[in-house]
């Protein structure tokens, strides 16, 4: 038995999500039927964590195990030859001893996407969403830093979650802009399920106008959802990569991986 | 009657080009069942020119004359009100006496947009295409340089196309490089059908070491297309703007605007 690791990369559009869920076209479903195809195996796939339906994935990482004789970086010409054109295999390798796509992880880092606009523009809304042009980025930006450290995170939980332990440690958390598009990348250990969606809610009231950016560290410190701003649409989240090195300087606990739904 | 003046965003991966077909789904077609529905007349609306199947356009320009009492301005909100997704009014106006969105044109912006990796990827399909990573982008933006100039472009010229005159002046041609990503941009006052796609094509040829970028040179004074690239496919290609000001320095020619399909 092998384990083949793959990084992959989707368009989360036209997908229930990763997760399998009966009569629904997902990610993890759509890889294993892909995979039991080419192995003649019944392969079930882990990921590195969960993404909700209309999140995109840059490079996810996901591992199976197998009995085939497919060399392990020939699964991902293999399985690109059958996959639909919505998600893509970038590479696949055999996982070092003990690997686990989930609870080997040790950072991602997510992006979320949005663009400056009195109008919707058909050619940025299928990976951003549309702002006010009159947002402040630069108030978004400096709101952004108060994120970065270990905080109870359970304002930025959604409400219908029964995680126990929200304490995540965020390495990075920055706000820029280029051009007409602003982009908020978040870097951390772990992420609770609609985290990131919350915080750029969060952070989106504060270029509003609405809250100021050292209120940002009021809502982290009162720990209560209703504080935070709204959650943002999925097509906006983009996960940008998992990490499974070291672990970043700074790095206080072992609470690798996400076990929960996407951020 | 006024004459009413519109700019506008479409992804072209759903529409049938821009141009009216029984049957098909078209940018104009459905501009103009749009227009109809608000104004209670039977509208036509002309266009600078037409984009091909699956060519985008970030700001397309069009007119077309009413007697309706809203307000010009007010065209772009009622529009996006009954417009779907993947067209947006980006504003509306009364055109000046005399002004015709193609035969006023003056010149028109192109981009066409490649990424390099050894595999597709999903998040950039929709308005790029993939070229190989050992693309040689310096020499592409060496040759493209070769095209800035009046020159007879027959050579680009689709070879079902019965159009006379087939010489154009580009006043900028350059592929530049960003990350991954590869943008050839072409500014002139005029396009021959498919031009762009096959001028990309024939970019591509250098960069993939086939012809070096003085060949291009040749291939424009020799006007065979059998020397040019291939057609690059549709989704690359997006019209970035068009112009309608006073002629750029260095204009030779009244060759206004764009009687061809899309370049």
């Amino acid at each position: 038995m092998k384990r083949i690791v793959l990084t992959l990369s989707y368009d989360g559009t036209d997908f229930c999500g990763w997760q399998v869920q009966p009569e629904k076209r997902t990610v993890q479903g759509t890889l294993e039927r892909a995979l039991s195809g080419l192995t003649g195996e019944t392969v079930s796939v882990t990921g590195s964590g969960r993404t909700d339906s209309g999140v995109h994935a840059a490079a996810q990482v996901a591992h199976f195990d197998t009995r085939s004789a497919i060399p392990p970086e020939r699964f991902a010409p293999a399985l690109n030859a059958v996959l639909p054109a919505d998600v893509s295999v970038l590479s696949s390798r055999e996982g070092e001893e003990g690997f686990h796509a989930r609870f080997s992880a040790k950072e991602k880092t997510y992006r979320y996407a949005a663009y400056l606009s009195p109008v919707e523009l058909p050619l940025k809304n299928r990976y951003a969403v549309r702002v006010d042009p009159r947002t402040d980025v630069s108030r978004m930006a400096e709101a952004a830093e108060y994120l970065v450290g270990t905080h109870d995170f359970s304002c930025f939980l959604a409400s219908n979650s029964s995680v126990k332990n929200t304490v995540r440690t965020v390495y990075e958390s920055r706000v820029f802009r280029r051009g007409e598009d602003v982009f908020f990348v978040i870097r951390g250990n772990g992420f609770l399920y609609n985290m990131v969606r919350i915080a750029a809610g969060t952070l989106l009231r504060v270029g509003e106008g609405k809250i100021p950016p050292e209120a940002v560290k009021e809502v982290l410190g009162k720990k209560d959802r209703s504080l935070a701003g709204i959650t943002m649409p999925p097509q906006g989240l983009t996960l940008l990569s998992v990490e499974y090195g070291s672990p970043a300087p700074g790095k206080e606990d072992e609470n690798g991986g996400d076990p929960q739904k996407s951020p």
